[in-house]
């Protein structure tokens, strides 16, 4: 049985190739890959060959928001049994670190990330990893639900970092997937009140079937807040939404703009806020599963577009010319439909 | 109009009698109370005369868990207006000392509390009070909603005691209406899983249709936990439960026993266990209204009997009586109904 | 007796002039006023006018570090005495409002705070405050000592917003008397190392004899650190002390400058760092009295100019011509020396 | 050259005998014991064969509190050399399981802790160990003080887990020397005042030296506190010093004593009081020689005895017999002198 793979060889460039059927080394297993999301960094991986300060250099696999089905097993592993459904974290830390020690395995130095090169990523039918990276979807989880996880971690572990408190009054800026699952995270956790701007009308719409209070970017109401998820990575915005805070108030900045922040801080210090800054996250998957298998947190309308392995070039552009789209999903097992 | 009341005249004896027209003075709102829940203390105060330190002395009107309709407001009131449906925060703290500017006013040393000597209580039909113990109740929540205001807020604070955070694993002893709230206030606050154990078939069959996981308290599982609330109130439950936490586990002491505890320290310290007690609450209205009138709170099945002003004395023997009663509501607006 | 007080009376203009005598209402106490410290914001008003937000208009009197003896009292008082010496916490917050219950006083919107318009400040004889703001003085602490409690502060409260832990590395960049208290907060809370930079080597020499590590600011050297104070206010030295920090640093904006601060973002945010906004302080003033009461906070060479009252002008000035000036302090009870 | 232990082969039982010399595989150093502390664990194990879960079963080699000089390096230490003089860490995680990623190595159920069964301890003339938990000591540090850094680190970790903040007046219980330690770290961290109770006025006298307030454990004063630091493990401490708690007052018990504790928490809940149990520390080494080394903590008059390796067995029964001792050090360098 072949093992296929959607590569990225060149900028704006996938091929289907086939890759060594992977073998389950000790604590390790190997999962038969069903759904992948795409992510904003791995479109602009496949345009720019670059996130921050990871280059692509050759071939890379891209993906990390995924799910599938456990097709074999390693020594030593006892939390996944073949046949299990999973939902997979794609961060591997070294488990000997500084970092990971303190109980921060996510800013581990050493951290393997899928589709963060050099690591390749899940846009394959079978892939070998850690078996503590995976976690037993619930019967009532699909597997588009379960490669949501990781978006969904973004805004869990974005609220983590804002400090959210139950009771506080949120306002997320940007309604695109990682703003949405941002907004449930904070309702999930507790935010008496979540209002998402954008300046997209469709997204807005989105949230506001979510039941989300909505705002207009170009147009923001006058409701102060205690936390602020930035989630736009749009310039300016971040220093907007910090002006809307009252005072000790706590921001996340998720979305990452790629120029320098201008912020007014002689101002803002009145307030005396706080501005958090995020990289992933850490520890969410289980949290991230029982919110979404208990119905805490509404899934709905966030994936929009589905395509099969040999398609994946599709996936990566569709968010670009179809102004409807949110999330694409990949299925890798699905070639040729 | 008179201003009927049920008042304690003695223990085990309630009397209605007629008490002044109450007045809003500056700052002040009168209420016309609409719902008040029974709470354990009242039934002690009833039967007993004293709740810990607090002994009653003289005639006093019980009742703490309230809601009712805005009648008259006075000066200097801009947060409710007169025809507002309003849950009622029973603490009225100094605003002065150092445990109010430390953001505790919960452990002001001269809170007015209702219902706690020598303060009266809600079981009348129009009191005044502070304007700021009043939050509108959306057109979503009922009155009898409004009164589990009060009990789900012990619920919320204890979560906060118990430095819960989204993903616990959370252990609730004791299935009254405390304990019941107390488990929905973890799911809210994004538990992982919430078991609840307690030696009352019925009580347990309650939380299991409120979707939690049920054990028999003299049958445990094997399960461990991060967090323990404790809500029964018996003794032997701590010290069992906080054999059931995992390391660094946490446990907020919600029902209090009359006894002392006698815990086993030098055993639970190798798992570094935090224990916090717990009084009352505080700052959880806006919080408690937000996640009731959102869903996030299931408050079916608490509420069990009512009973007009004229038997508020029934409503407090009822939960000796009744095995199903969980929450018996008295509706000071009826009067020999 | 007449009480002087030396009067901003416009730009650049202090006029030495005779107030009235002013009486302790209750909950107030009269203090001679022994020692003023000159900070960067009477500095700043002197010269500009203004400070963030707060406009000088007509006359002010400036001076916000500040002791003195006590000698009056009204009613109400009995937390000071006749003849007790005494440090006065400058802010005077309503104790009412939400930020105040929070546990926020320094951030109350009604905040008084001397010599901050439209509040008078302590360049005078007598002042009339809530005894409330005065700390006894402990024998072993002279006024100057006293009136320093006011900047140091600023540091153990910036420490407190950095959340700064007992054995964090720390880096204070300016070492100016703000910088150097900082420093000297850090090691008086457990940091297990304190290095100070600064473009003045006169600075760095006086931090040197407190025995922090020093480094110019323009040749930093490549050590990292946990928590980063700024304290210059300069432009681009955060981004610079930001840049310097292990993953998941903590920095505190003490020195604010009057530009937008332009920060990476985009590559800070793989460090996961915090930054956290100042606003003056909170309940400093007893644990600041007990660490200088107790050799834990080394003051030596912070005060090095003394002025009689009526040469408060250049006291106000002295800081821009001399470059071994660090604090002036000007003592009203003296005139004409 | 013989590598000499005192090994404990019998209850109340030493023998000096030799051991294999060590060899420092990968990630290890041999180590010179020059010092050993003898701890209440150490007594406890030789009197009665076991501290908690832990039983002593043949022979054990006891003496965790410990410095040496370095003598050789296995492969891939890069953070000693030869000829380094260290503190010793005596826990040893896997920094693999769930405590050790949480950042609570200290939890770790798989710890090896020197002189805990099964585990040997320090009573030998050389020691082959993870090169990290080795820390080099500065030149001004002597081996004893080397050696009390780890029950210093006792007494820091117990202030963290009391959530010990900085203006806190606090209470500790019991002037042995973890007692006396645990207020030297209550000082070092900020605390605003440290009263000392014991029944030994040896004891007190003791800790008058060290500059704190001192009180008979059976005379106690009225003064209230913020922080109890429990470190006699005598029955009934616990619950008088919880009782002189102000509202939101934090306990931690360090000292475990044999019974259980019986706790009138039906009183102390009024005041919402938090109690923390204590196991052991974690990542308290660079803390404790940075407050030793730079002055921040005194250890005067905490060493009082001194013992050559084979008179190890006087070292653990001087506490018994003379009021006078502190702690004993026993050097295993030096035999027969």
């Amino acid at each position: 049985m072949p093992n296929l793979a959607a590569v990225m060889t060149a900028i704006d460039t996938i091929e289907v190739q086939e890759r060594p059927d992977p073998v389950a080394g000790p604590g390790e297993a190997v999962v038969a890959i069903e759904t992948v999301g795409v992510c904003g960094s791995d479109v602009a991986y496949y345009h720019y060959g670059k996130v921050g300060p990871f280059v692509v250099e050759g071939d890379i696999i891209l993906g990390h928001e995924t799910a599938g089905t456990v097709v074999a097993i390693g020594e030593d592993v006892d939390n996944v049994a073949v046949g299990d459904r999973v939902a997979i974290e794609p961060s591997t830390p070294c488990r000997d670190c500084v970092q990971c020690m303190a109980g921060r395995y996510h800013l581990c130095p050493d951290l393997e990330f899928l589709a963060t090169p050099p690591y390749d990523g899940a846009l394959v039918q079978r892939l070998a990893i850690q078996a503590r990276n995976l976690f037993v979807l619930p019967e009532s989880m699909s597997f588009e639900e379960g490669a949501l996880v990781e978006p969904l971690s973004v805004g869990l572990w974005g609220c983590q970092r804002a400090g959210l408190r139950p009771g506080d009054r949120v306002l997320v800026t940007g309604a695109g997937p990682v703003g949405l699952l941002a907004a449930e995270s904070a309702k999930a956790l507790g935010a008496a009140s979540v209002t998402v701007t954008d300046i997209a009308d469709a997204r807005l719409a989105l949230a506001a079937r979510h039941g989300f209070a909505t705002e207009r970017s170009d147009a923001p109401g006058s409701e102060s807040f205690d936390v602020l998820l930035e989630c736009s990575g749009a310039p300016g915005v971040l220093a907007d939404g910090l002006a809307r805070l009252a005072p000790a108030g706590r921001a996340a900045v998720i979305g990452v703009s790629k120029v320098n922040a201008e912020l007014p801080l002689h101002t803002l210090n009145w307030n005396e806020l706080t501005i958090s800054l995020v990289s992933r996250y850490q520890n969410t998957w289980p949290l991230a599963i029982a919110l979404i298998s208990s119905g805490r947190i509404n899934l709905e309308g966030v994936h929009t577009h589905s395509y099969p392995l040999d398609r994946a070039a599709d996936a990566l552009t569709v968010g670009a010319t179809d102004r409807d789209a949110v999330k694409a999903i990949v299925y890798p097992q699905r070639v040729g439909d």
